[in-house]
């Protein structure tokens, strides 16, 4: 059973692990094991930010740094990587510790993203950049084709953050409230609360991040009416 | 005159452009020129960050990935980089604009240490990675190997604090902001604040000290800069 999943995933990764046991470390939270994915996560990490800085380097070639350093920002970071963990199953091939299987490990954004940079970094040690590229172009093209450089820069979560900071206002809080659909079709519905005002309202995306950015424009609306 | 130069600066880097004007472009700062250095630097950036990831990776197999990132950030920040720049006499190959050349810009740590970058970029545009790996080795390589784990190296709230404290400047102030999601999935989010000199900036990590940490780094960066 397991064999199949992890033969569906290296299918998804649009690469096929010459050495399995990166793939398994990779898939290793550092709660279960001693061979766990730290160090792969670091290396995986470094490889994400060349090929995506590549990518926009080369797809944007009138845009400013600045420009290309928040848009890389916005496909590289945490609950990006979570939806992309969550679209390839990640969460049911994780080797977690009993602790961390108990407390639903195998959902949490922080844990799914660095499995995703664990594996890359795998791949990167396996087989180097070429293949490596393959698989975030596979994993991230159709972010990368959403992307409008023209599209203002502040965010609503950011707009809403740096509205609550300036009037000393506790900041949000944002939660998943539910998931449906699955694999390459799901809709994340989250909350955006500030407690102290007691004002909730909720968005819905095709990501987490979208479903958040929506969640806090509204929030935002209602805080500035 | 400016020939020679050029040749003497690809005979250190090991490396003889194919195309002579990324070069050029890398030598660019953004005040001479519209075909400036700056998206060249957003690549060498990432370039440099792979390579020097994988150096450790495979250098230091016993060590954490908190150990390698902190190795990484002492061998890729910006005083190294500026020394790596006079080392390669890169200050007088420098196009700035007048006013930059007026206030000593090519002796400027920031302005030299993004050239340096830029000219990584410049080479793996042109080469790709290997051949910038042969540049970082030779440019990198006898800090490598002063490189030394079981040093411990200061964290940031450290050096935050004994930067102040040489000059007499009081010291920051940490202040949880927010604290969200529930058990063992808490995020935190600190402010580090020094007042005398109107700064503040936040973190955020699994941990209040994490967060902390991580306010501290910024503020030390903007107190650097």
């Amino acid at each position: 059973m397991k064999e199949i999943k992890l033969k569906n995933l290296q299918k998804r990764l649009v690469y096929s692990f010459e050495n399995q046991n990166l793939l398994l470390q990779a898939l290793t939270h550092r709660s279960a094991a001693k061979a766990h994915n730290e160090r792969l996560e670091f290396l995986g990490d470094a490889v994400l930010g060349l090929i995506v800085a590549e990518i926009l380097y080369a797809k944007f070639p009138a845009q400013p740094e600045g420009k290309l350093t928040r848009m890389r920002a916005s496909l590289v970071n945490r609950s990006t990587l979570a939806d992309i963990a969550r679209e390839l199953s990640l969460g049911e091939l994780l080797s977690l510790g009993s602790g961390e299987k108990k407390s639903g490990g195998h959902r949490r954004d922080s844990i799914l993203s660095d499995t995703v940079e664990a594996i890359l970094g795998a791949i990167y040690l396996d087989a180097g950049l070429t293949a490596t590229q393959k698989t975030v172009n596979a994993l991230f093209n159709s972010r990368v084709d959403k992307l409008d450089p023209s599209v203002q820069i502040k965010d609503s979560k950011t707009q809403l953050q740096e509205h609550l900071q300036s009037r000393q206002i506790p900041l949000p809080t944002y939660d998943v409230i539910n998931i449906s659909g699955k694999d390459h079709a799901q809709t994340f519905e989250v909350s955006c609360s500030i407690a102290s005002l007691d004002i909730t309202a909720n968005g819905i995306g095709q990501s987490r991040r979208i479903a958040e950015q929506q969640a806090a424009k509204q929030v935002l609306e209602m805080v500035l009416s």
